[in-house]
């Protein structure tokens, strides 16, 4: 691992890093911010994952999580949003597939098979890496994302209560598989049996019996996405006759942007750390 | 006046606008932050100077004000740091003069002084524009920056004791005279006669008689151009017998970047509404 930099910020350490990744097959880039309290006690860590287009760096850049990630002593983990590199399958004019379209899920079609693994790269090794490398307790993890990253917050929390104990998404996709900008990519990662797509999508998960106690979703009423690509009502629908309790926010004159993930931000980290 | 973006958050609008500036003799873009206050009534109005190679977007990205602004009912008002279009006289491949680098000060020398004129752009046209087109209250501006922006905050309120209620500054320049990286840009600007020079270089406008109230200073101990260019103890000193009060904070392990700024934004954000 290899650090690309690290400066201080409200009393912690923001930091980015580079190593090379053995499930994605190339080198990835990633986010830590470590929260003042580290230096004495090992802290939660609560993984975001990003949307469309972006890397680690949109969230630490705008995010404006930091102020209270020190205050409730969290550690804010963000890793890219796919494989990327020179030798990486990719269709570069197309902004919904490929570099940044990674979907958190495990390609099976050849040719992105050998590197687009986000879904256990995220699940297993970045975590393995992370827990030697700083002072976290991983007994203690929440996850949470914005857009393309909300589908991937909600499939690894249903997929995995054992792992999570928090999960909240800004402006998530919660049904890919019907998605127009996301069935091109799941078609060309996991082909065309839609069975196989049915693990990678939220509102499938709940369909098919996964749970998870306790969901909150913000979701701004001024989205462009809203009625196209987002569409969580899917996912009220989906929960009503569950044990899952979906807390889902509209919130008026909100667009997809960071200007509406840093509005609040503070909620979803007051949250998940009532949790952790 | 044009909009180019406008965007809700934390229930005030964060806009991008554009006009073409009679001063500067280009088009030049700022960006305002109205408080959900303004809708009702006139608010205060805070001026954020930028540093060295910024533009509007770098504090409006990574700043971190909007929270504490709305809930102060502050306007947040980000000019561009210099005249800037193909037609204007530059040196590209110079971070330290020309774009990026105006210097806040009104260039008298050929061929800079046709549109180097910041000073009188944001003192005096960027304000009667403001005042038409938001719900402002002029009567009560506060100023303050980063960097080159720190100095230009310090020498316009010095200058200008009747404009501004309150100053602050990160990490600024306050001896742009005999900083190495700021005298170049001021040969340039105002040529090589250095009394010139004194009425923009806030340790000489102390040394001459121009006072201020309260100056509040935040300076990383981490930060590489402490030494060099910043040096806030020259400030320290030439304020020492005289009626303004200095707060000077030296801040262990912070650097020069918005990750230092962004730690300390909420207090100057108090500081000034404390004073409007």
């Amino acid at each position: 691992m290899e650090t690309l930099s690290e400066d201080k910020s409200f009393g912690g350490v923001q930091g980015v890093y580079c190593h090379a990744a053995s499930q994605t097959n190339c080198e990835m880039n990633f986010a830590v911010y470590m929260p003042p309290e580290a230096h004495t006690t090992p802290v939660p860590v609560l993984w975001y994952l990003s949307g469309l287009t972006c890397t680690h760096a949109n969230v630490v850049e705008k995010g404006e999580y930091r102020r209270v990630a020190a205050e409730l002593g969290l550690a804010i983990i963000a890793p890219d949003s796919s494989p990327r590199g020179v030798d990486i399958p990719d269709e570069p004019d197309n902004w919904k597939f490929g570099s940044g379209a990674g979907f958190y899920l495990d390609a099976s079609e050849a040719p992105y098979e050998h590197n687009y693994q986000m879904y256990s790269y995220i699940l297993d090794e970045l975590p393995a890496l992370v827990g030697d490398a700083f002072n976290v307790d991983l007994n203690r993890q929440g996850i949470f994302g914005h857009s393309m990253g909300g589908h991937g917050a909600l499939i690894m929390a249903l997929r995995n209560q054992d792992r999570f104990r928090s999960v909240s998404a800004f402006a998530p996709i919660v049904n890919p598989s019907t998605a127009e900008w996301s069935s091109y990519a799941f078609t060309r990662y996991l082909g065309t049996d839609k069975g196989k797509w049915r693990a990678y999508d939220a509102v499938a998960l709940v369909e098919d019996g996964f749970v998870f106690p306790e969901i909150l979703i913000d979701q701004g009423e001024g989205d462009s996405f809203l009625n196209d690509g987002l569409r969580p009502w899917l996912l009220e629908a989906a929960v009503a006759d569950t044990e899952i309790a979906l807390t889902l926010r509209m919130q008026p004159g909100y667009s997809h942007s960071y200007y509406f993930i840093s509005s609040f931000m503070e909620d979803h980290l007051r949250w998940h750390a009532a949790r952790l």
